[in-house]
Formats: structure tokens, C-alpha cells, sequence
């Protein structure tokens, strides 16, 4: 690992970055407040994870993504256990120049590692004006309907449409709510919604105790009786676009989240289309659309309809205006251990 | 019209069809009890409805869709406001075709028609041993979440998978439920599940006379505290592939269903992909993934882990079993009086 650990806490969130070796320079980005910044799709809080997986071998640091077989319109990418966003990076800019060719760009990746925020990938394609779509499996997480244990990774949905100055970007999981979620209301000694998770005996549990410790997430739509497997057939979906095309590691094969010392190999899939192919006017339609979803009456005043994407924009908005991203005491302690294990600069702490 | 109104009920499902004309012929199945099955995609139940259309020249019969623009991989059509199915087979047969030339084809088809199950044109790839993907915007029925009003449609998602001899479909509306299923609750005097629909006041109600009143569905997911922002995500999602690709109507501008009048103008999304332009052996994974999920332990033993289609496979089996669809006296009726204005032969019941 090459030295230099620095992050600028007081500068605003899109100078703040960390370097830890050629290959992850830029991709390291605090998401704890805002998913879809564009400068990095990693989240600092896995770093941990990605240098640990880089120390063992596991990740290859220094491998380079290679197209195994391609058509003018699609490609096949071996990222030979590289890190994640190395491999997405090189497969979106690849689907992204087929589209311009021929209107559509379809890659998938195996060998590919952890990638981060799946909408930084299909954000990509906003600037030359196209819609960007990404994908990624995941370690088993969640429950296929009616089933006692996990199969299916929380395998999110990224799509990214560019509406002249405007946009909106989705970027979900296709579960009802993240691990994450859960850990917070279990903090907060609080019980979970019901659809969030089930309990050891394959039931829903508004547990969070139970659910933190069963680590079995329920998909998108909660229980059968409320269309939960139709969250269960979407993350099955996706990781047909993934694992199974790539021929990379699938279902409840896929590593174990955090387990280290045997490689990921995510499949990954990564789709540009350029509305050009189509009809004429695509960026003016898109903004008269979401602007009158953003212009809809709401039932309740004080809170406004969205779109997918305004909800992180905002939160953007209050880092900038707060000069930074604010880190909690944990995060910058476990990053000054990390500084102390690779032998570099701590963190700069500067208020 | 031509004349000709024909079904035998006794014969397998497979043989049931109606003539009512030329462009109609084999496009019409009852499917009341089986939506997978694929000798046609437009319900039996909907009839009435593309006979209006037909009637007052909204729905243009005899017209033939054209491509207005394309490359290897994509294809812009012109429906030219002809029968949903003819539009929608046209166009999925022109994805095939591109898939099979460089991998993906990706068609978007405006001046189209209510097309009836998605399904059916995504399940034209899997005898080509291809995934095929199918979506349509339709009449505004689902509310934005924190929206009082409805602005999208039920916006279905529709991919077929090949695996062997075998194979998994998904489709499904990106609602918590169909209207049809909040009627069946509101004849039984039942309430609704939480999340399925709004009131008037754009709040949840499990009112089901309440919510067939008001028509406006929640999006999958629910409420917003169950992530039914996801639902809407979606919802999005199909019609920015849909109606803001093609140059169709869009969004709260579709014409309610059911109003005849006015051209429908939908906009239809068909996409195939050939796995052999990605890792050998896709069939071979495929199978083996929706063999494991199939096999995971349930959590009650009475209700085994499915994949998408199961259902309806295990459906069809049963119509097969019984010789026929079965048909409740008011269809039977009212294809009576549909035969009547037609002045054609009325169906035969046979048991």
C-alpha cells in the first residue's frame, strides 16, 4: 500500500477524498449523508473491509479489467478480482461508448469485488446526455418468500435519466428497508415496521434485537400477503443480470458479507442507453414529468412529492452549506487505527 | 368486423380462442385463471374494450406498425394506434431478431394499445433460448408516494428466463395490488391489507369500498415508511422506458382506462438478450439457481418456495385437468351480448 491518508473535513464533501493506493485514489467517499455524490462510489465506512480484502488477496489491487467476448453492442468483462468500482468504472464507459455506437451498451462483469454506490455507476451516463442503468449481487441476505433463510443478496436496481438540467436517479435495494436500518431502530430500542425482516423461524419480526441477529432481510413488499415476492422476483432478476450472466459466484453461494480470505467474484451489469435512438425530445419529456410529480398535490403540506434522487440532492445541499461532512467520533477513531495498521497519515481532523 | 366468435370450453385451454377479426385472430384468451398461458396475451374479461376502441376508430384494427428509426441493436416503432398485441409481437419479434444479431435488442413502440399481459411478449424469448423483457405504461391508477392523486400506472415489469427445460417469469404491476383484487375484498365485505391503497385524502385505507371508490393504488412497497418509494421508483422506471422513449403519452396525460374516444397512444418497451454474448452456460446456471431456490426450506411446510411463474404453471395444470377454463354465468352472458352487437355466432357453452 502506498502511503497518504488524507481527508480535508472542513473543505466541502467533493474535496474530501482518501488515498490508500493508486487504484483506490477517488473511489473512497463518505456516503453516510449523501449516497450520490459523484466523486467516489465507496462508502468510507466499508474501507475496512476493502483494505482487509486487498491485504489477504482476496481483492486483487492491482488487476485489470479484460473483455472476454463482445458484440458492437454488448460485452462479457472478466475483472479478475480487482476492486469493485475499477471493474464498474471499465464496464460502464464501456457500455456507455457502444451506446453512442449503437444506441444501447449491455456489459456484464464477473471477478468483479464490492463496488460501492450502484447510482454513481449509471450517473456516469448524465453528462453525455444518456440514461445509465447498474446493478450488482450481493452476499445473501434476504429471504425468497415463504423461505427460512436467505438466498438472494439485497441486489440493487441503479437508473439514472437525464432530464436536461434536471434529473432524477433511483438507486434502490431491493429489500423494503437496509441492514443498516435495522442496527438503528435496535440502537434507538425501537421495534421495526412490519415486512422489514423475520426471525429465526422464517416469520416477520418487529424485533430489532431479533432481526439484527437473524440477519435475514424480507424483499421489497414485506410478507406474501403484501407482494413481497415481487421484491423476491426483482432481486432474482437481478442477479440473472449478474451471477448468472457473468458466470461469476451467485446466489446463496456468494461470500458472506465482511468474510475475508476467499474472493467475492460480484457479478456485476452495466447498461447506457442513448435516447437519441428513439424518439426526439427525451430530455424535455423527462423534465415536464418529473416536474409534475414533484407538483402534485401531497396529503399532508409539509411534505412534498419527490422524485427518486431529491431526497440525497437535498442532503448535498446541507453538507455543502455546512462546510463538510460531519464524521461521528466512532468513524474517525476506527480511521485512525486504520491510518496507525497501514502505516500512514491519520485523518486531519479540523473542527 | 369479420363474423366468426368461437370457443369450444370443453377442449384444453390451448385450443380456446376467439375470432373477431383478422388482425384480433389468436390474440384473444381468456385468462382468468391462467396469465402465462401462451396462445395469446389480451384477457378474455378486456374484450369489450379493445371492441370499443375498435368500434369509434380509437384503436385503428388494420393498421401496421412501421419503424421509424434504428440501429443494429434498437428500433423506434410506430404502433400507428393498432391493436396492443399486433403492436407488441411486432416489436418483441424485432428484438429477437436484434439479439440474435449482436446480443441485445432494446425496441420502444408509441401509438400502441393496451397489449394485455405483459408476460406474453417477454415469454416469445425463451423458445429462442433468450431472456426476454416486456413493459407498458397504461391509465394513471397509482399515486406518487406522499402524492394525494394518482399519476402513473400499474407500469408491469415483465422477464422471462430460460433455464433447460426449464424456466422462471416474472410479471408484475409495480403495485402493492391489481384493483381487480381490492374489488374481490370489497364483494367478500373484507378489509384491505395496510399499503394496498389511498382514500381521498391520500391517506392509506384498508376500506375497501372506500378504496374501490377512489382508485388510486398504492405503489409496491405501500406507504413510505414501508419503502413504497421503491414501488414508485419503478413505476417510474417503466414509463421513462415506455412513454418518454417513445414519444407516446405519458404519466397523468394517458387517457383513463376505459374511456374509449381518444387514441390510447401508449408507449411499450421490448427488450431480448442472448446470454451465449456472455459466459457459456447460462441455462445450465439458471437451472441449478431456481433449483435451490425451489428447495430451500420453507417456513411453513405446507407453502414450499416457488419462483416466478410457479403459480400460474401450476394453474394451467389444473385448467388442463379440469378440461377447460371455466367461465362464470356473467362472462358467459356478456359475451352473449357482445356476440348479439356484433351480430356473430355466440359462443358455444358446452358443460
Amino acid at each position: 500500500m502506498e502511503a497518504g491518508f488524507e481527508v480535508n473535513l472542513r473543505r466541502p464533501c467533493s474535496a474530501s477524498r482518501v488515498l490508500v493506493a493508486s487504484h483506490i485514489e477517488s473511489l473512497v467517499f463518505d456516503t453516510s449523508h449523501t449516497k450520490h455524490h459523484p466523486k467516489g462510489p465507496l462508502a468510507y465506512a466499508s474501507l475496512e473491509l476493502y483494505v482487509d480484502d486487498v491485504s489477504d488477496g482476496s481483492c486483487v489491487a492491482s488487476a485489470d479489467p479484460r473483455v472476454l467476448r463482445e458484440t458492437a453492442a454488448t460485452a462479457w468483462v472478466d475483472g479478475g478480482h480487482g476492486l469493485g468500482p475499477v471493474v464498474g468504472r471499465f464496464s460502464m464507459e464501456l457500455a456507455l461508448s457502444k451506446a453512442k455506437e449503437v444506441g444501447v451498451g449491455w456489459v456484464v462483469a464477473k471477478g468483479s469485488n464490492h463496488y460501492g454506490i450502484a447510482g454513481w455507476y449509471s450517473m456516469l451516463a448524465l453528462e453525455r446526455k444518456m440514461l445509465g442503468m447498474s446493478f450488482t449481487n450481493t452476499s445473501p441476505l434476504v429471504s425468497p418468500t415463504r423461505s427460512k433463510k436467505a438466498a438472494l443478496g439485497t441486489n440493487p436496481i441503479s437508473v439514472a435519466v437525464p432530464a436536461g438540467k434536471d434529473s432524477y436517479v433511483l438507486d434502490m435495494a431491493t429489500t423494503a428497508a437496509a441492514l443498516g436500518k435495522i442496527e438503528m431502530q435496535r440502537r434507538r430500542g425501537q421495534p421495526l415496521p412490519v415486512g422489514w425482516a423475520q426471525g429465526p423461524d422464517g416469520a416477520v419480526t418487529t424485533d430489532a434485537d431479533l432481526a439484527y441477529k437473524t440477519q435475514c432481510l424480507m424483499p421489497l413488499g414485506g410478507a406474501e400477503d403484501s407482494a413481497g415476492y415481487k421484491g423476491y422476483g426483482l432481486a432474482l432478476m437481478v442477479e440473472t443480470f449478474c451471477g448468472l450472466l457473468s458466470g461469476s459466484a451467485y446466489g446463496p453461494d456468494v461470500r458472506r458479507w465482511g468474510s475475508s480470505g476467499e474472493t467475492a467474484n460480484l457479478g456485476q451489469c452495466f447498461i447506457a442507453l442513448d435516447p437519441a435512438a428513439f424518439a426526439p425530445g427525451f430530455e424535455d419529456r423527462a423534465a415536464d414529468l418529473i416536474g409534475k410529480l414533484r407538483s402534485m398535490e401531497p396529503a399532508d403540506p409539509a411534505k412534498p412529492v419527490l422524485v427518486p434522487g431529491d431526497p440525497e440532492r437535498a442532503h448535498m445541499e446541507h453538507v455543502d452549506q455546512q462546510g463538510g461532512v460531519r464524521y461521528v467520533a466512532q468513524q474517525v477513531e476506527s480511521s485512525e487505527k486504520l491510518a496507525q495498521r497501514l502505516q500512514i497519515t491519520p485523518m486531519k481532523v479540523l473542527a
